[in-house]
């Protein structure tokens, strides 16, 4: 395998839970956002917001929301990543142009992928800094009161936060499903491998015990099994309706 | 601005529309997966899966569904980038476990959201070997036929397609929006700062003039604003019914 600085940043990630009590400074989130925005865009729209949150009250806020968990108010800083037709809404009535496409499921995925990419391309730029980053899909937990919290307008989705710090703690490396069950070659198979299978969920569980000391004990295929029936965020669906999102 | 070679790459970012006739190495696809699989992933559930095709007849088949973009056919490699929850109903049925859940917008946005992290993820690899990228959203244009062409089970979306090789173009880099009309503080701005969009337009402007040898005279409100009154995808939203994501 071929690898250099940015390849070798990209092998090393992991998600980091615990941050020194250090902010960001505005040159660092200027770079970050700047990153973020260098990414790739659906026909050039850029249909993503992104919100800086200092904060501290709506940190604690989004904290409450995201099953409490300590790192999202605690951190280096905290961004939003924000799913946004509203800005190309605003732009097309200014205008004086139809804006009714907005409401499409096409648009819909469109902004969710813009805002999916900047992200990615933050938390990437993140850690060639030596920064850490967890991405916080939580947020959706409670998505009308993270909107009004952030005074989201229609035409967006707060798709979820990102926390960025110095890291306090390093965690070992998340094993990845193994090469030939992600990876198809000309069609899709959907046979899985069993074998392969077999092997990751192996791994997996070493990693976990690893990780816990010996107390948690979980396979891959165990873990996707119990997330199944685990309560899903059913105000998602309506929310997206409220927004005008994927209506057709 | 604190540079270093991982922020080089992705701020140099651009998307490459011509290749050479070099096909990427067995090394080379594995590297860029392998990048592709190191990025965050919601619940650690891996909810998307990549095609590779190096078969000339698929290649054409997608070109004649992507608008007839020559470099969806001639390129290093193509990937497809699919949103998956197939595979994790195949891990829980076999383990006798409802798989309701799987059909709800939070598994849809999940899945949407880890291919993208995924993609973006190897767009850095790529640029970062030399290679130039160009994500393929018109993949979906057919949405249908696409599904059909790559084997597409129940469950799961084929969100774009991405070609990547050796540059045979070296197009300047496009402009992004201003840092204040992307960047929020602590809450969303709904007002539009008239005058960085403005300046944003003459950039934007520019850039064009400049890609075109003069012929082609292009804002960016101007293209947001065409963009609205060109025909979408009609055929998204029952595809997605179809394959059971997001229904409720």
């Amino acid at each position: 395998m071929e690898l250099n600085p940015v390849i070798e940043t990209l092998l090393n990630h992991r998600s980091i839970r615990k941050f020194k009590d250090k902010p960001l400074t505005q040159d660092q989130v200027r770079t970050l956002v700047k990153s973020a925005q260098a990414a790739a865009t659906s026909s050039f729209t850029q249909s993503y917001s992104i919100i800086g949150i200092d904060d501290p009250k709506i940190k604690k806020q989004l904290r409450a929301i995201a099953s409490d968990q300590a790192y999202v108010e605690h951190n280096g800083y905290f961004f939003v990543f924000v799913a946004d037709q509203h800005r190309n809404r605003a732009v097309g009535e200014k205008n004086g142009a139809g804006t009714s496409v907005l409401d499409t499921t096409q648009r819909m995925i469109v902004a969710l992928g813009d805002a999916c990419f900047a992200a990615q391309n933050m938390a990437v730029a993140a850690e060639s800094m030596g920064l850490g980053i967890c991405y916080i899909g939580s947020i959706q937990n409670d998505i009308y009161k993270t909107a009004e919290i952030l005074r989201l307008p229609e035409y967006t989705f707060p798709f979820f936060g990102m926390a960025v710090g110095y890291p306090d703690q390093n965690p070992e490396k998340k094993p990845r499903l193994p090469f030939d069950v992600v990876f198809h070659q000309n069609h899709y198979h959907s046979e899985l491998s069993e074998e392969s299978l077999k092997r990751y969920d192996q791994e997996v569980e070493r990693y976990y015990q690893t990780r816990t000391g010996g107390t948690r004990r979980e396979t891959w295929t165990g873990q996707i099994t119990r997330g199944l029936s685990l309560p899903y965020r059913e105000a998602l669906r309506p929310f997206f309706k409220d927004q005008h999102l994927g209506l057709r």
